[in-house]
């Protein structure tokens, strides 16, 4: 696999979700938020495979129902993905599940293909009807306006208290050949690592068997989308969707799968931080790293446990480097912990170990503190090989702001 | 038991933890907070019948190390408490053992009592070393202001953040007799359903068998220490403890247990409710309760859920009826739930059953999330009877600026 890795290089492009071949997008208004665009259309001539993951809240929401259903009737073959923005029809009973139906059949009318083969997507207020008849006119709208350059105002129309948009491609050269890989993500609230963790969505113009598509992607989430937090919330909206239309005549096979893998783990980690940095009232992003945990489900139990602690994030927000909180929650994660031989450092700065207190690098924590990414790294002390790596915000009164306010 | 039930009384009295007779208590400043008073001593002559329930979390601080030797070497038998706040003394290694210890030394002398029926207990900063020489200071003024006056100035004495000092105390009248319990309590942060959840400190002047006081608090703790949350985290210092003078003559038994565990209950709510309302940043008190699960471990755990989740503590912070966020919470939760015979609602409004919207409640909902005390009822949908109650306060910008500036 080493071998495979040196073969493959992948630099950073620009072009989003339409940065593959073969992949038009849309972004426009129809008046579902009060301001802003708010309906995202994305195309895949020729149709694409599809793989996604969804959501883990039992109450989900209409789109995921009907998206889940098409993608069983298509055979996972997918021409369209339809976003709305401002409103979540979720909780929404049999008429949201009609209205999140007809949000399929409008774009399946608008472009001429199956309906089947149009997945749809929401995200905003939960429990308010979406409304069809804007849809149907935001859907009309984005057709006629698709094009390759569309990636931005789609990943524009896919944002709710999202402070900026979030894109990122790829270009992989390998033996096989040139292929791309792009995306596009809503973060913001109720982002918590529990599988599907918000909106993403990710093009390929590389082809690649269904089977193959789900293993890549679930593989490629786990160390990004699924290892973000902002507030330990997880929506009942979440899916991340990838589409690879097979354009670059790359196929993917097993001696391509680490390439594959590597740009779309390097995409999806793109849009996961951007998320988080975007994360409601964020102003810096924390790198949380456990070590030394009894294996790397616990490190990662622990590492999420840090990164959705109020206390922890009210003092990376203040700049104290309050070290003593990160052994509390180590404590109280549910796995196993050994404070006689736990480590706590805030930096390059060691401030607990082996039960002892190094106060006087307190002043170097705090001058990392300062910075905009802050990197925190708790050993558990168990001796055992567990690590793990949970990226999340910090916590300000202004996320308070926003969620008081949100409906209003 | 309906019948034991009716055969007593309790009434709400003055006095805090000296209601009780046979217990005085000082409250004083040493120093180890910038401000105010800091160490509180509780004694009981005749030595107490103690039970006592520990913090789950494994960072244990040296002070619980200490009262849970004292207590076994002591066979349960308590002369005094002495608790600071200010310095949590955890994390503190061999060093800050060594502190625990001649904390329990000094108040031993100054008591003239055996140093193992001392008990110790810290509140505040972790990772600092506690100050012996201020210690002991305080611990000799202390016992010399000992009263049946000074449950206030312990209560003030033991607090940290919390806006205000939290005591109860009742009367019981039994056919066996008259006996009274009190208690005083610590919160504001580290607040989370877990075991023992903050500092707790009981009395009464009821005789009892260990094996019973320990059956009682545990049943007393269940519905009203561990069903409150501020901020789910649980500290490193937690204890609850009850301690059983007998001055009253009145010896609880089988016959008298049902009266006793009623008493303790009623001032371990009066104490829990206090905490929650004098959570950090606090503005309101919420009491959550959760139905139609599948048993009642799942209801708490759900209640939880809701009550530790940032947007739902946010959004009745706003006074916003978001009733979609209580079932996006619910359908996270880890435990069963229909989303098709699920109900929400807030104060006497149902806004959300059977998946049908009820809009025009919403008014209603909105004017009771404006008093200070709010209700919000979720049924889980699965036809379960399994129901529970927790309480906590919501979730404002005073939270974030208390814990960023904790330290400074």
């Amino acid at each position: 696999m080493d071998e495979a890795m040196a073969e493959h290089t992948i630099e950073r492009i620009d072009g989003g979700i339409t940065a593959p071949g073969g992949f038009e997008a849309a972004g426009v208004t129809c008046g579902i938020k009060s301001t802003g665009r708010d309906l995202a259309l994305l195309v895949s001539r020729p149709p694409a495979h599809a793989a996604a993951i969804f959501t883990t809240n039992l109450a989900v929401a209409a789109p995921l129902v009907v998206t889940r259903e098409h993608l069983q009737r298509a055979g996972s073959l997918v021409s369209a993905l339809v976003v709305n923005s401002g409103c979540a029809n979720a909780c929404t009973g049999e008429r949201g599940l009609a209205t999140a139906r007809g949000m399929a059949t409008d774009t399946a009318n608008a472009l001429g293909c199956p309906e089947e083969q149009v997945l749809v997507s929401s995200t905003g207020v939960i429990g308010v009807q979406l409304d069809g008849e804007r849809l149907r006119r935001g859907i009309t709208l984005a057709a006629s306006a698709l094009g390759r350059e569309g990636h931005r105002a789609a990943a524009e129309a896919i944002m709710t208290t999202d402070p900026w948009p979030k894109e990122a491609a790829v270009r992989v050269t390998t033996p096989a050949g040139v292929f791309h890989v792009g995306g596009m993500a809503k973060g913001a609230g109720m982002i918590e690592p529990n599988m599907a963790t918000m909106l993403g969505f990710l093009t390929t113009d590389a082809a690649g068997e269904p089977a193959l598509l789900r293993r890549a992607l679930v593989q490629a989430a786990e160390n990004t989308f699924n290892a973000i937090t902002v507030d330990g919330e997880t929506s009942t909206n979440d899916m991340v969707v990838l589409l690879a239309g097979g354009r670059s005549g790359v196929r993917i096979d097993e001696a391509g799968y680490p390439a594959f893998v590597d740009a779309l783990h390097a995409v999806c980690r793109e849009l996961a931080l951007g998320v988080v940095r975007g994360g409601e009232g964020a102003t810096k992003l924390i790198e949380i790293t456990v070590s030394g945990a009894r294996s790397p489900a616990e490190a990662k139990q622990a590492a999420r446990a840090i990164a959705n602690s109020p206390l922890v994030k009210t003092a990376v927000h203040g700049g104290d480097p309050n070290w003593g909180r990160l052994v509390a929650v180590a404590g109280r994660a549910g796995v196993g912990f050994d404070l006689a031989h736990a480590r706590v450092r805030i930096g390059e700065a060691e401030l607990f170990g082996d039960e002892e207190i190094f106060a006087d690098r307190e002043p170097a924590a705090a001058e990392h503190l300062r910075g905009s990414e802050v990197a925190v790294g708790v050993d558990m002390g168990t001796g055992g090989a567990g690590t793990a790596t949970v990226w999340t915000c910090d916590f300000s009164a202004e996320y308070v702001h926003i969620n008081a306010d949100y409906r209003t």
